[in-house]
C-alpha cells in the first residue's frame, strides 16, 4: 500500500530504463556529433542569481520562473532561481571567463532547463535542451552561421525520422523592407504578424497588417515578400529583383546567399535547405540568419531545431561586443512527439548487452570469468545471482537483455558456452 | 566592463572547457563501467515534492534542501524542493513504477544534487553523484552486495588514482556484539563513536565510551572488536576466536565471509580488499555490510566511494519490503580534490582533435570535405573560418586542439595535407 503520492511532479520527465536508454542514446548521439565539429562542452549550475537571470528576460520568462529558497546556511546570498535556457547562463559564462577563453568560442551546452508553465501535454517545466553556438570577439564571420546549421542538421541524423527541411531566411530582410517602407516604428507588430502568417488563413494577416493602418498596396507589397521561398539560387534571385536600394535589405540578401551556398558544400544534398522569408524567429533578440528545421512526413511536429545570430550575447553583463550565432534542439518535448508517433520502440533498446544465468551458486566464478572477459570488450553483462527457478531466470533475461548466456555444469566443465539472442533465438558458440 | 556580477554561485562548480572535458571523461568512464555490470540508467526529476523528500530525512538535510518557489501557473502544486541525493527519488521512482520493473533492479543514476551547505573550500551546493543500487523484490542476496563494490572498483580505474583499498564491515557485526554485551539501547552513540574512532587518538574514544557508562573491560571488548582488520581470512578467524554466540554477530561473520569471499573472484588482486570493524557508516539507514574505499597515496581525500546493505529502500512510501544495496562516487568533491592534488592536466585533455586551418576562403571547401571525411571515422574536427593572420589562427589551433592540418592552395591541388602533433611537432602525411 502506497504512503503517499509517489508520481513525479506534473510536467517533469520520468522515464522507465528501456525508454531512458533510448532518450539517452538520443542525447549523446547529439552530443558525439556537436563534438564531431568542434564545439567544447561547458556545463553551467542549475542555479542562479535572480537579477542575472532576469537582466534581459522580464515578460512571461518572470512568470514562469522557478525561484530557489535559501536555506539557513545560504541566507546571505542573493536572491537565486533556477536556470530556464542555455544562453543566459552563457553570456553570464562568456563575461566571466573572457580572459581565459579562445575566440570563435565554439560551446556545446546540454542539460535541463527549468519553466513553471501551466501542466499540459507535451509541455515540460524541467527539459533537455541541446544547444551549440559560436561567440565572437568584437565580430564573427557569417561562415560560421553555416556551420552551427550544418552541426544541427548532422546532429538531427540520430533522430528516428527520414527527412529534414532547413528553412532559413535573415531578419535584415525584413528589417530592411520595412525601412524601405517606411514602417520601422511597427516592426515589431510586423515581424509578430508574419511570425504567426503560417498558422493561420492569408486573410487573417492580411487584415492583422491592414489593423495598423498599412495601406492595400504596402501590405501586398509585404505579403509578397513573405511568400518568397525555395531553393538558394531561385530565392535569391527573386529577392534581387525586388530592387531595393535599401542597405539593411542588401546586408540581408548577400548574407542569406552566404549562408545558403556554404550549406551547399557542407551538406552534399543530405537534407533539403530552403530560403523563406516566413522564418524570422519570434524573438527579437536574433539580428540576422534565423533558421528552423521540420521534419516534412511529420509536419505536425513543428521545429526539430532553430536558432539565429544574435548581435551581442551579452550586452546586460558588459560593454565588449559578442556577436554569436548558435542553435538548440529541445530534446524533451522532441522525444515525447517521437514517442507520440511511435517513433520510439523501447523494446528496441534494452540496455544489457547479454544476461548470463548460472544454474548454481557453483557457476558464480565461471561467469564471472566469462563476463569479465565480455566486459573487456565493452559489452554490457548482467549475472543473474538470485536463486530463483530457471524459468523465472530466464524471464528476468527476456525483458532486461538482448543475449542470454546459460552457464551449467557442463558449460563450466567444457569451457563452451552457446549465446542466444533473445529477439530472433538465434544461437551463437563461444568459448571461454 | 562588468554591469553585473557574474561569477557562480559559491559552493557551485563551474569549469572551463578542458576542464570540463577532463570532468566528463571521468563521468562518462564511471556510467560505462556501471553499463558494463549490467546496471540500467535512470533519471528522476531535479524537483520533487517535499513530502516525499523529507519523508525521512528530518535533521541536517530539512537545513540544507532547498525549497522551490511555486510560480503563478504551478501555484496550486504542492511544496516543491530539490532533490539532496538519489537515493530518496529513487524510493520514490520504486514505488511509482514498481509493476513495471524487473527485480532484482540493477539501476544507476549519475547526476546533480543539491544541498544548500556552508559555503567553504571543497563543500559543493551542487553536486554530481555516480550511484549504483540494486533493489530486490522481498529479498536479495548478498552476493549483490559484492557486486556493488566490485563494480564500483572498476569504475574507480577510469581516476587518475594509482591504488586503492577497499575497507569492507558488516552492521550486523558492531550490532550483535552490543546485543551480546547487553548495550543495545545505546548503539546509536556508540555506532557514532565508533565511526569517528579513527579521526581522534584512542584515549578519545575510550573516554567517550567511558562517558557512556560503560564499564572498562566492556570498553576493551569494544575497542579490540574495533581493532580487526585484514584480510579476508585473517579477519574472519579473528572475528570466529572471539567465541561470541550471538545470533546477529554471526549473520554478520557470515555475511562479510560470502562478500569479501565472492570479492576475491571478481576482483583478481586489481585492488588490496580488507575486512575493517572501524567501517560502521553514519547512517542508521544501514543494516547490514558497508564499505568505503580510499586511495592509500593520498589518505586525505578521504573516501572516494562507499556504501552499503539497507534493508528496505521504500519504508515511508509502501509496505512492500524493498531491501537493496548501494554504492555512490561523490564526483564533483573527488574532481576537486584531484585538481588540488594536481592529479587533473586540463592542457592534456583538449577535446579537440584536428584543427583545419584554411589560409583562404578559396580554402574552405577542401577543408569542409577533408573535415567530412575524417568526421566519419568520429575524430572531433574544427575548421578554422575567421579572417585572421595566420599565426593567429595556429594560436587558436594551439589553444583547442591536440593536431593541426593547414589547407592552403598547394594542399587542394596536391590533395596532401600534414597533419602535425602540437604537443610534440611530430608531422604526418595525409591524403584526401
Amino acid at each position: 500500500m502506497k504512503k503517499f503520492n509517489t508520481s513525479p511532479i506534473s510536467g517533469m520527465q520520468e522515464l522507465l530504463p528501456n525508454l531512458q536508454a533510448e532518450f539517452n542514446h538520443l542525447k549523446t548521439g547529439i552530443a558525439e556529433a556537436f563534438y564531431r565539429h568542434g564545439f567544447q562542452n561547458i556545463e553551467t549550475p542549475t542555479i542562479e542569481r535572480t537579477e542575472v537571470l532576469l537582466a534581459k528576460a522580464g515578460g512571461d520568462t518572470e512568470k514562469q520562473i522557478y525561484k530557489v529558497v535559501k536555506t539557513a546556511e545560504t541566507a546571505s546570498d542573493a536572491d537565486q532561481a533556477l536556470r530556464f535556457d542555455h544562453t543566459v547562463p552563457l553570456a553570464r559564462y562568456v563575461v566571466e571567463h573572457m580572459n581565459d577563453l579562445t575566440f570563435p568560442f565554439k560551446v556545446t551546452q546540454i542539460g535541463r532547463n527549468f519553466r513553471g508553465e501551466r501542466a499540459q501535454k507535451g509541455r515540460f517545466r524541467e527539459f533537455y535542451q541541446c544547444d551549440v553556438d559560436v561567440i565572437g570577439w568584437q565580430k564573427l564571420p557569417i561562415a560560421y552561421d553555416a556551420e552551427v546549421i550544418a552541426t544541427l542538421i548532422d546532429a538531427l541524423q540520430i533522430l528516428p525520422l527520414d527527412k529534414y527541411q532547413v528553412r532559413v531566411s535573415n531578419r535584415k530582410l525584413l528589417a530592411g523592407l520595412l525601412e524601405e517602407l517606411d514602417l520601422s516604428t511597427q516592426s515589431t507588430e510586423i515581424f509578430d504578424i508574419v511570425d504567426h502568417a503560417e498558422k493561420v488563413p492569408e486573410e487573417a494577416t492580411i487584415q492583422a497588417l491592414a489593423q495598423l493602418q498599412i495601406s492595400p498596396d504596402t501590405v501586398v507589397k509585404i505579403t509578397t515578400f513573405t511568400k518568397i521561398n525555395g531553393p538558394c539560387k531561385e530565392a535569391i534571385a527573386k529577392l534581387k529583383a525586388l530592387n531595393f536600394t535599401n542597405a539593411t535589405f542588401n546586408d540581408g540578401v548577400r548574407e542569406l546567399e552566404q549562408v545558403l551556398s556554404a550549406l551547399e558544400h557542407k551538406n552534399n544534398g543530405k537534407v533539403a535547405i530552403i530560403a523563406d522569408m516566413l522564418i524570422v524567429r519570434g524573438l527579437d533578440y536574433y539580428t540576422g540568419t534565423v533558421f528552423e528545421t521540420i521534419a516534412p512526413s511529420y509536419r505536425e511536429i513543428g521545429s526539430v531545431c532553430s536558432g539565429g545570430r544574435y548581435e551581442n550575447l551579452a550586452q546586460n553583463y558588459t560593454d565588449q561586443p559578442l556577436p554569436g550565432v548558435g542553435g538548440s534542439i529541445g530534446l524533451t518535448r522532441l522525444f515525447y512527439v517521437l514517442r507520440e508517433h511511435n517513433l520510439i520502440q523501447a523494446s528496441l533498446s534494452k540496455p544489457i548487452d547479454i544476461c548470463l544465468i548460472p544454474i548454481t551458486e557453483n557457476e558464480f566464478p565461471t561467469a564471472e570469468e566469462l563476463a569479465a572477459k565480455l566486459r573487456k570488450h565493452n559489452y554490457n553483462i548482467d549475472i543473474f545471482l538470485a536463486d530463483k527457478k530457471l524459468s523465472d531466470k530466464i524471464k528476468y533475461a527476456d525483458k532486461t537483455a538482448q543475449n542470454i548466456i546459460i552457464v551449467g555444469e557442463s558449460e563450466v566443465q567444457s569451457g563452451n558456452f552457446q549465446i542466444k539472442n533473445l529477439a530472433t533465438g538465434e544461437q551463437k558458440a563461444l568459448t571461454l
